[in-house]
């Protein structure tokens, strides 16, 4: 199924107007794969961002991306099935909210396009989880059909289902961030369930997208600290999902930080028997073993800087004297790791190329 | 026409959503003229801010203004002539966009009610200084009329004129800062006009205003700085007419600053005589003898943070070795000596009361 | 013992220079008590800061103090316990190291002066707690006399026995900020202690001091997130004896944020029985009942903003669904509640005058 | 001279504590010429990071250069001119202090190295512009020749002689944003001299530099912003000695930004003769002929951010109506193209090598 030095593969991104989205066509311009066959960008037909029919730069959306590269001056092409037909597109990208991508992604199979879907719209797979989201096809036989066959696009958890995937649902930021660090552990029936987990999440602003709301105002942000969505956030199911507990286990609590990109989540969790930080350090490395996008730091403790601007996860942790307690610190920018730069190493297991292209 | 000590006086503030709005209503609350006749909030009546015709507590649109004074609790009520007059209204503050105080204005002035407006719409003499703006009434009878009465709200340039004034323009942030910097010089004969002054200003954030639009958004104004307005911003006007220069003689320009408030001028100018830090120190001391508002810094320089959360200008200068070239450094707080301090100063003024009074 | 109304109270304060001294000063200034009787501010003989034995302008450390109050011109005078003798001071403020504190204490005391000590050095009752500090003094006579009479500054929690005491362990910030968060639960018998209790706690760069160091340096604190001292900080033993849980019951983590000030803490718990939002807002209330203070936030959440540059906590807290989960959010300014504001409150408390006098 | 396809070229770098020094670790290790020949990082013998004579992992110093590349764990050896030597160094970057520089420049080119010298040692022609740097060995005939030698390392304005130079002067932040926004119009012969020029620059804190200090503390930089050095910069001199304007000609005043890493230059001048948007972008567009590192803007207005991150110097004007005068706005980011890209972009020209390889 991979297509790796067979022909070459044309991708395609719709909704590069966001934060994502704008990473995304940033990695995508300067991936070795396609030096010959560049990503082509799309926005939806009817927006003023497409440019009412016309192509728009993508230099006019995003400035920063101006370069020598010539990614600034790329088209942004209006969207449609028949321009994905005449250009040949291998693999589509959806940076598009998550009822959009309801409705292209079982259009976009039915012609055969693999499809990156970086919104929540297909990572889950327990219709109580889906709740959260309201969908309005939700147990429709299309919708079943293409639930069934959603990978959920973590490599280190799932790296030989997402090699050849059609679809590849793209964690959460935040799911990302506490999966990582928990599943591990969890996986070798460390974790005293029964007490309970706790993860504390902190993410910078451009989580909250690029709409100007009261919430993403410099003032609001600024100088400010704040806890949201307490009982309530939809990266809930994922964690419940892929780490493997029962929601009554977990909580899981998102706070806003004043800082542009990046998250901390802060991870409490109490174990069956006590451990020493060789016997803990040891689950990581194994579970980790031919994971290139996961940094472990043992005992010691990872920052939010070391992760920014890389499509690092960082780990480290910290046991009680007893060895009964841990207090896990994990750490990742949730533009890369968190969104985009997670899509891209997705691409790359997908097509059988190296893990870790494209990204550094 | 001063009041003091003959009877309270009744105030009331339109406009309490925006920042500026929400420092009057602090300062006003905890002024100590007001603890008999507290001030009255009041909204536009058709906007969802004044709750649909339903007062709301103004703790709920600023929830930081919850305190043991009560202010939290205190209604905004919607706006009305007839409860102007039901309340006794003496002094109207406008912290309103500048279309609704050329409205507003030459009402309240029929009805005996004095004024301090917060926005442009008074504050320019010149015809061709307020075309910025495009004022619908321009040259009409009531809008020159009610012009002729506006006095500018600097009580260091016109404290005689505020007293018992009826209609004071309170001015702008930046005007503030520069003008304060620049008139003594300027005054005293010493600045060199044919060479020209040009007043570089940064501002934070709160000077852009409570809407979220893409310029708050915390991503466009985080790790950045930006100009904006250049040859174009529309406190030039009262930059030319306050100092007292012809427009080819000042060039200035606002910066978008990562802080939340505080305003930051250097300016640069050129003396037809050699002069020293004592000739120039001493000709800022006697422009401000007698103004509590501003702090001489002298041969050093001041700094944002000095004068963030204070009512106070902050002036300091250094001089070229030859004397000939000064570097002015000024620096104020946006929200207060550069809006709604400078409003509470100019009611002090205007009431004949102590001109710190409620500012400290 | 209450002084309130007989005569006038002479306060001294040593230890000016860093963060929390410079808010003392700005307090206790302004504080309508002291207007006849302005407080003593007094350094190291032999620092540098205290001017070689010559008196040095509180302005010149603190620039900001610079007001029409004349706060800039006080002199910071070479500390010597005759100059508390000469100047007849009543009340000592200790915003020094630990250490000194352990020093000056015991003398004070000897010559009947009250202190309200800014430090660790006495707030805890049990020795194995102390260990974190490693007192030199540990265990002798004088020391074991000192922390016996002892109060822990907390006033809603130890309102009746500071009410006159000879020496007060003002708490710290971190500490005040879970303490006011748990102790009415804890109290109140709700909380499963069995299941733990996670305080993960964020503050501000100015709770790590003045000095610069490599981890307040801005390159380290901006733009980053971080957490320190995991199962080690020296607040935890005030949190074990304040709150009344045994150690193994509570995790404390402590983040450094990218923001001057303030402390947000997000405090889980598991209760007992199914609890409501009104059935736990109820026994806040109650355990609150006369605390000027503390501000209950209901099933709402307060965010650090809100209580930057106030002495007030803000309590917030939701429940999981099933009221067996509770998340707790505390907020309070580091250095006002979380040290000279709590300082003053203490003082106002001690002396008998009213809990929030000088405080808004 | 080139030695481009002959043999690989062996690089040194001295100094990788500070931030300019890692970020040209990791561009170097990251450049495509030094895949088989990796770079050389030395340090101090005698310093504590150079770890007492024994090697340290660049990682531990700089955690967030760990990456795939292996880059932290390359190690930093104490420095000696018999490793140089044993090594084969043919190119040494020096980012060290300038007194440093002072001794090492000499000894390097008697041995045959070229050096890339990123201080300010090297950098001024004119003696009386080098006194602000008070260096030990001025006017010792070996100071004097090895200044003859040196090369002002700017590609923009020395391309050709930068090609095989042996010692270049790596230019000054500031000095590079400044410099390219003025020489295309100074050299074009448009700017009135007689007026003067206004360079208002503002940087962010890195290029305050690693060491804390009062002046690099969160606490003193973050919410601020402050002018220093007025009238006195140490870059100064480069301006006027590049851009060949008289000392009286010119104001440059830098302010402390709070922001990590960005400078923005706004700088004002006017015209003899009335200008366009086109004649200005027109010279503009001749100078940066060929130089791939300059963007210009037109008249639009860049933004630090835009800049940051890479090796651009991002250039824009706004014209007064009457033509006759400017603002020009210059970005760039102060640690690449304003020091260790630069570097980079001058070891590119001066071997040979295509300009812009390994700086995208």
């Amino acid at each position: 199924m991979s297509k790796a030095g067979t022909k070459a593969v044309q991708t395609a991104v719709m909704g590069v107007t966001g934060y994502a989205g704008a990473e995304l066509a940033r990695l995508l311009v300067r991936h070795p794969r396609f030096r010959q066959t560049p990503p082509v960008f799309v926005g939806r037909a009817e927006t003023k961002h497409a440019g009412a029919h016309k192509a728009q730069a993508l230099g006019e959306i995003h400035p920063e991306l101006q370069d020598s590269h010539g990614t600034g001056s790329l088209a942004v092409q209006p969207f449609s099935w028949e321009l994905m037909e005449d250009l040949g597109v291998d693999v589509l990208f959806l940076a598009t909210p998550h009822e959009l991508s309801r409705e292209m992604v079982p259009q976009a199979r039915k012609r055969g396009i693999q499809v990156i879907d970086l919104s929540g719209a297909w990572r889950l797979e327990e219709a109580e989880n889906r709740v959260v989201y309201g969908f309005e096809d939700e147990g429709s036989d299309e919708a079943l059909k293409t639930q069934d066959e959603a990978v959920y696009g973590m490599p280190e958890l799932h790296r030989a289902e997402i090699f050849g995937a059609g679809l590849i649902a793209n964690p959460g930021c935040y799911a990302t961030s506490v999966i990582l660090a928990l599943k591990p552990l969890v996986a070798a029936g460390l974790v005293d369930l029964e007490h309970g987990i706790v993860a504390d999440a902190k993410s910078g602003v451009s989580g909250a997208g690029k709409a100007p709301t009261a919430k993403t105002h410099y003032m609001y942000a600024a100088d400010n600290l704040s806890a949201y969505a307490v009982f309530g956030h939809r990266h809930t199911g994922e964690l419940l999902e892929q780490v493997g507990v029962p929601a009554e286990s977990m909580i899981f609590t998102p706070h806003l930080l004043p800082i542009p990109r990046g998250i901390l989540s802060t991870i409490y969790a109490r174990f069956y028997e006590p451990q020493t930080n060789a016997s803990v350090e040891h689950v990581y490395r194994e579970f980790f073993k031919g994971s290139p996008m996961v940094r472990l730091y043992g005992a010691h403790l990872p920052q939010i800087q070391y992760s920014v601007r890389t499509n690092y996860c960082d780990l480290g942790f910290q046991l009680s004297k007893d060895g009964r307690k841990a207090v896990i610190v994990s750490c990742l920018d949730n533009l890369l790791k968190g969104a985009a730069g997670q899509a891209v190493q997705n691409l790359n297991v997908m097509q059988g190329w190296g893990e870790a292209e494209g990204l550094e």
